[in-house]
């Protein structure tokens, strides 16, 4: 298959209300579409390890009557949704990717399973995800190219979305695990604001730099769906839901975006990086201002924090990790990955002032990132290294770590085209203005598929 | 019996570790003497809700080999400790006092739980909680009088230690649940500042202002665990560990010191106000400027945002706790007691906004604490309206919601005497200056107890 963002079209929801509610259209008839697609090309893609069809068919034809009735209960009511499988679901077991917790059931619906179900959505089954989320690969292929990976750690959820299987899938992100994956796979996906959307109920990723994300077909979806759950599951403990609108914000151009670099772009080869200079060539033509490392020193710097904060994000995640990965590699290490057993092995290490010294840089890095908000609308850059590759695990998480460790808004827009696969834009915003970035990128889709703003 | 400040000597561990080494003692046979006194008054007091007796005695057998070698793990090794039951454990059940958690098993420790094994503590058992650690009350009694009730959250942690059953239990405090059971029971309790030691693996009870504290028979225990856990399991993502030493720091003599009344004072009787002003005339008496409400604008200012707080804590607690008691409410109402059915009501009515304004309101009232310090070593109050009541469940938490929702640390210091039954004093420190603040408690054990500095 081919992917070409000018004309492939993956599944969209939030447009088929008017449908549902005039009755030539019903979100049991949407998940039988689903279902359709899921036959053909689940045997080859595997996005999933667990479904629950008949659930799923109660729940739409629920959703079916209330909108017969005029009555839907939220904008996600009747929308067909997968479960990144690091949060816990009544109906199924919560397996993280691991042997460990092969048929591990807690029968509770983490919050926000809870609260997609309490709006309506119809949950079709868990995604397949890399051993707790950072380990070993799963089977997921990449929907374009089943040589490729569909990259991780929500591995499942990208390759459901970019195979057209479901409309949103839930997925969560410490180091690209959202953004990579929808990069590889051709959907659309946002990473709020850090804390934005309620993230207990699962396995406790790293929590001062994991979030909940929405992998969709549409901007639009991906938007609607973060911002319901991050309204009505709350944040996590301590932080403020999303600010905004419940639909899709109008396109807004902006007037200048910082480009940058991070070390990501030392490890891109010059075919991607000439689909990206190409592609910041057309918003300078549609006079964007372009702003890059060479043309402003507080940029320069910026990209030297970008720098040290890959050692920074080591210290983080080894440490909250401590438990419960020493806890697993006590009782269990023949059940652990390479991968997770070296984490575990290093987390013993790290001493509380190491960990300290890391709260401390990201306090500080995070205002030097609210301070290029004066200068710049957006900070733009690619998500991955190139398209999805063969023979690599799940692809390099270089350009994913920046956005987690700052807590700060990031979206990827599939947009560029690379071998005939899918290549990713990401924007990243300022904490709390995740309303403003999606606005950009509904702009972006103009700029560069339709040259118009 | 009669409590006795002076003259009751409850469960101590620090002091027992030379004689481990000199092999005069054993914690095999320190465990031996706590399960006398468990068979001798557990029917009546009914602090613990599941024990692992054969597996704590085997794990005491191998403390005792260690200190035989002169390899103890940690300054915990040996050391016989309950756990409440919001805690996961990998060999018992966790059951929130709630009969929808009947038999509830996960089969992994909590951080807590893991950390004090892996320090080589002695898991005793799970000990009582009230319901959810806010609803309604277990079976335990007060040691002192089993007719009143020992307090709650922590019931059954509070009783152990002050039945000298165990020498330190954990607890977990959003509403005075680790204080009040410690005041009503004579035992010594550390709330630490918000986020230092883990709370993860188990009840999510409402994170930004659920703490995880110690209840132990003497300050140095409560404040050796407490440390030793925080600089080992680590805090709660996002928060350093505890600074300081790891063992009871000297004794300080505060210069002067804020007595607060917030709303307690208003409901504490004439007699149990006598006690606690004659013990404030003592500190006067010995050179320790006590200043109060009349004294000073801003402490006046100070107690009306102690009465706001009120509310404040309320949203708090109802908003965070939408997941999971929402869930459990649309689920299984018949299993909930009344107290929790209603807040997962209220819960469902707060807005965003609202708990947005919470947030706004504690970060600035957490800085108009932190400006006390320049003023006061250390705020002073009670840590219950009186001696524990016969007839109400758990008591009154009025006292205890001030440093929850500030994220202080707060310490009772079971110094006072009302009706032969214990009376705690409430000193409430700065943000990470727990040390000093048990260093000002050591104090005021000589002051009080002995009249000496």
């Amino acid at each position: 298959m081919i992917y070409d963002p000018s004309t492939t079209q993956l599944l969209t929801f939030h447009d088929k209300l008017p449908a549902f509610l005039d009755g030539t259209d019903t979100p049991r008839a949407y998940l039988e579409r689903c279902l359709e697609t899921i036959n053909a090309r689940e045997p080859d893609v595997k996005a999933f390890v667990t479904m629950t069809i008949d659930r799923a068919r109660q729940a739409a034809d629920e959703a079916t009557e209330r909108y017969r009735h005029g009555n839907p209960l939220s904008p996600l009511d009747g929308m067909p949704i997968a479960i990144k499988d690091v949060f816990e679901t009544e109906d199924m077991p919560m397996q993280l990717g691991s042997p460990l917790f092969e048929g591990y059931e807690t029968g509770w619906d983490a919050a926000s399973v809870y609260f997609l179900r309490h709006g309506g959505a119809v949950v079709v089954g868990k995604t397949v995800t890399t051993e707790f989320a950072f380990g070993d690969p799963g089977p997921t292929r990449n929907p374009w190219d089943t040589n490729r990976t569909p990259g991780g750690s929500s591995s499942g959820s990208g390759a459901a979305v970019g195979a057209a299987m479901v409309p949103a899938a839930t997925g969560t992100q410490v180091r690209g695990s959202v953004l990579r994956p929808a990069c590889y796979c051709g959907a659309w996906a946002l990473k709020p604001s850090h804390g934005a959307i309620n993230t207990r109920g699962g396995f406790p990723s790293p929590p001062s730099v994991g979030h909940l994300g929405i992998l969709a077909g549409s901007l639009a979806d991906a938007w609607i769906s973060g911002y319901w759950l991050s309204r009505n599951a709350g944040g996590d403990a301590g932080h403020p839901s999303l600010k905004g609108e419940a639909i899709l914000p109008k396109a807004r151009k902006p007037a200048r975006v910082a480009r940058t670099e991070s070390a990501g772009w030392l490890e891109t080869p010059e075919e991607t990086r000439a689909i990206f200079d190409n592609m910041t060539r057309k918003l300078d033509g549609r006079g964007v201002e372009v702003v890059g490392r060479q043309d402003d020193p507080e940029l320069e710097a910026y990209e030297q924090d970008l720098i040290k904060l890959r050692e920074i994000m080591e210290v983080t995640l080894a440490y909250e990790g401590r438990w419960p990965l020493m806890m697993y590699a006590d009782r269990n290490p023949e059940k652990l990955g390479e991968r997770v057993l070296n984490r575990a092995l290093s987390s013993a290490d790290i001493t509380p002032e190491q960990y300290e010294e890391t709260l401390i840089w990201s306090a500080e890095a995070k205002v030097r990132h609210e301070a290029l908000s004066r200068k710049y609308d957006a900070l733009i850059t690619l998500n991955a290294t190139g398209p999805a590759p063969e023979g690599m695990p799940v692809g390099n998480a270089v350009y994913g770590e920046h956005s987690s460790q700052l807590g700060v808004p990031a979206l990827n827009a599939p947009l560029l085209v690379q071998e005939g696969m899918p290549l990713g834009i990401q924007l990243i915003g300022f904490y709390r203005r995740d309303y403003d970035l999606v606005a950009i990128a509904h702009w972006l889709i103009h700029a560069i598929l339709r040259d118009e703003d």
